[in-house]
């Protein structure tokens, strides 16, 4: 257990924008218990730091890291998401718990190193040995990242068919959830393994092509009787859509949107494709969408239309995906960045008074934990205390005011210029000094 | 002058690939001797790392390096690359000589950091006095070059009005340049001026809308007659085009295939919005294109036509231009990433072996020395002794092997695995380890 903190940085950033002044208080749970000009004089200090909530990085997919260098060569890397995929599939065939450890070890590592204090794992990668469906690989999940020290939310993915209506295949069995009642069994199994103040557990029915309708229909509602999130990948790809339509007389979105109660609790990956109409009914109830445009980049999944979600007022958050770039204030950029080159204009995710840079930082903090469902996502009290620290010294950053700092942090810097970082009060160095 | 070396690194990138064991020579001049295994015990070894060529940037605008978080606020932040313009006006107005040397030194510095050991600095803001016309800046840009230490092509750029057949007005009269005449005399002088191991000049016409049409015509009969590189702004924008369209009745890439002798030494920046027929004259013409991904991303320019150029055997190189972030290792990432976006397919730039990341390196080496006119981008007999060291123990490159390093590099690392460069056989080391 961390003792009680008071941290000062030479910016915080709170409310919206960077203040000098600022001290926050941490309790011994790991939590914040004030911010502001308190008179308790700081225990820790940062003199050449901003201090920013710690990144919540929402759909992750740890092994694939191990793809890294290997997913871009012929014949896989040659061709679509659907060779990559073949190449993914047979990683998937050749990993041990050891491996698979150490893939996620790697992937969490790097991950904190950029400032990601969160990861959402939405764990699809299940069994050491598939005759025996050991869910094994749940454990490594769980054990990588707590000796790393990366808060975790395990959204446990069910995965029974590999096509709609076709059963699973090859690597797929690693990934098999025989049946709704033993999936929740290990859902409450895994809720009393996680170590409950810096893990927890949520529910992720992989895609409509993975989960038969009636599963779909049954997991929702034992989400509901949890009140966990749910998370689901839809419309990353153009073939995806189409093989719905096909199969079930409407898009995947539209599918869920028509057959279970979408709500808060609820995210979408992805959503490449969907139609502004359809997008519109999924945020309008209250539903949010994760993008990952490093890695919808890397598989050529296409451009999302952001201006429909934005229109509805929708929550984004930020996920780094299948992890073949580690960088959160990449992510942020490019978000942006793809949009720009989609719509040929600037500042697509400004807000209303044309402020872009605290509204991209809301996708990869506060928006990110609410997705997830934890406590975290800015420097308020009653938040876990998982921070930032952004060396002010970096030459990414010279010549930078309070003002013009968190710009030129998201459109001009990386994960180089992260020099600590905090998950529930207790710091991390992740580079030494230049 | 630099002491001869002999240098080994753990793996060195030698004709497309890293092998280990490889040697290399450098003579007291700063070029390579030998490459290969030499007998000569090294003078320096590189365990822990991998040897590339230094990377070459073949397009910049240095002290756009001040806009960094200042560009991305209303109103110039949102809206389009016009409004960006005015932010950059603005600050071209603001500098002397002071900021405009330490603006070109953070720029360069961060160039180092990442690898860059050459730099195509494309030079229009030539007045510290506008009236004066006294072209203190361009002294400027040469000192900064030489204390950071980095290689430096000065690209000596001609800009008369403000638009075709417009006055220049506001900051654009920092860029005049008044007569072909006094700006050869002023080429001439630079080219005395330069230090001849470091750095060089070329011509620059900045655009078809910043140069009168006979002019244009002058400048690359002077080229032509010095041997020099001719780099010019061509189609970046679709108003650029359309405007051209209408005063000169083809558009701007048209035009100087209509007008002027292009060949080798010949290199488009953008061609953002140019059609495959023009960019097909273009290319088969041996002209080269530079794309810049991070700064057309940034201002919105649209994603270029990248299979068509491609098509051509087009020698395209890649350029850092507004230096909004500095990396070029996600310049590469995203030079394939925009076009996978645009294509919904993988591997664009894969060579017809299926070879993506070798292909893509070629842009940021050979292609923009040759688009340059150095002697640099190969590790090979004659080259200058230009370098850049990877760390293989960087996280980011943890599980690789010779045979996914360099995929694993450009896919999925950045900036901070660089740790030492070299520029004509001096070596700079450029971070701490972790």
């Amino acid at each position: 257990m961390a003792a009680e903190q008071i941290i000062e940085a030479r910016l915080t950033y709170v409310d919206g924008a960077f203040a000098p002044g600022v001290r926050v208080q941490v309790d011994a749970a790991g939590r914040i218990a004030a911010v502001g000009p308190l008179p308790q004089p700081p225990t820790r200090r940062f003199e050449g730091c901003a201090l920013l909530p710690g990144f919540v990085n929402a759909h992750s997919h740890a092994f694939q890291r191990g793809l890294r260098g290997l997913g871009e060569s012929y014949p896989c890397g040659v061709g679509s998401f659907w060779t990559w995929r073949e190449a993914m599939y047979a990683l998937v065939e050749s990993l041990d718990r050891a491996q698979m450890r150490r893939l996620c070890e790697q992937a969490f590592v790097e991950m904190l190193a950029c400032g990601i204090t969160t990861v959402g794992e939405f764990h699809y990668l299940h069994h050491e040995d598939a005759g025996a469906l050991d869910f094994a690989f749940d454990d490594v999940v769980i054990e990588a990242a707590a000796a790393v020290g990366i808060r975790l939310v395990l959204l446990a993915s069910y995965y029974r068919t590999g096509g709609i209506g076709r059963p699973l295949a090859g690597g797929q069995r690693r990934f098999a959830t025989p049946s709704v009642a033993r999936f929740t069994e290990q859902v409450d199994a895994l809720q009393r393994r996680v170590e409950p103040r810096a893990q927890s557990v949520a529910i992720a029915p992989h895609s409509v092509r993975a989960v038969p309708p009636e599963d779909f229909i049954a997991l929702c509602r034992e989400a509901e009787a949890r009140q966990l999130p749910v998370h689901v990948h839809l419309e990353e790809q153009r073939r995806e859509v189409e093989e719905c339509v096909a199969a079930l007389g409407c898009s995947p979105m539209e599918w869920v949107l028509d057959h279970v109660p979408v709500g808060p609790r609820f995210t979408a990956i992805h959503a490449t494709h969907a139609t502004p109409a359809r997008l519109q009914r999924w945020l309008l109830a209250g539903a949010g969408v994760c993008l990952c445009p490093i890695t919808e980049g890397n598989l050529g999944d296409g451009i999302a239309d952001a201006p429909a979600m934005l229109a509805a007022g929708g929550r984004l958050c930020l996920g780094t995906d299948s992890n073949v770039r580690l960088d959160m204030l990449e992510e942020l950029r490019w978000l942006e960045f793809a949009q720009r080159l989609r719509s040929e204009s600037r500042g697509v995710f400004a807000d209303a008074a044309g402020r872009l840079a605290p509204r991209l930082l809301e996708s990869a903090t506060r928006c990110g934990a609410a997705a997830l469902g934890v406590d975290a996502g800015a420097i308020e009290p009653g938040r876990h205390a998982d921070f930032v620290a952004i060396d002010l010294e970096h030459p990414s950053l010279a010549g930078c005011t309070a003002e013009t700092l968190l710009a030129a942090l998201i459109l001009g810097s990386g994960g180089e210029c992260v020099r600590e970082v905090c998950v529930g009060g207790t710091w991390r160095a992740v580079r030494g000094d230049r």
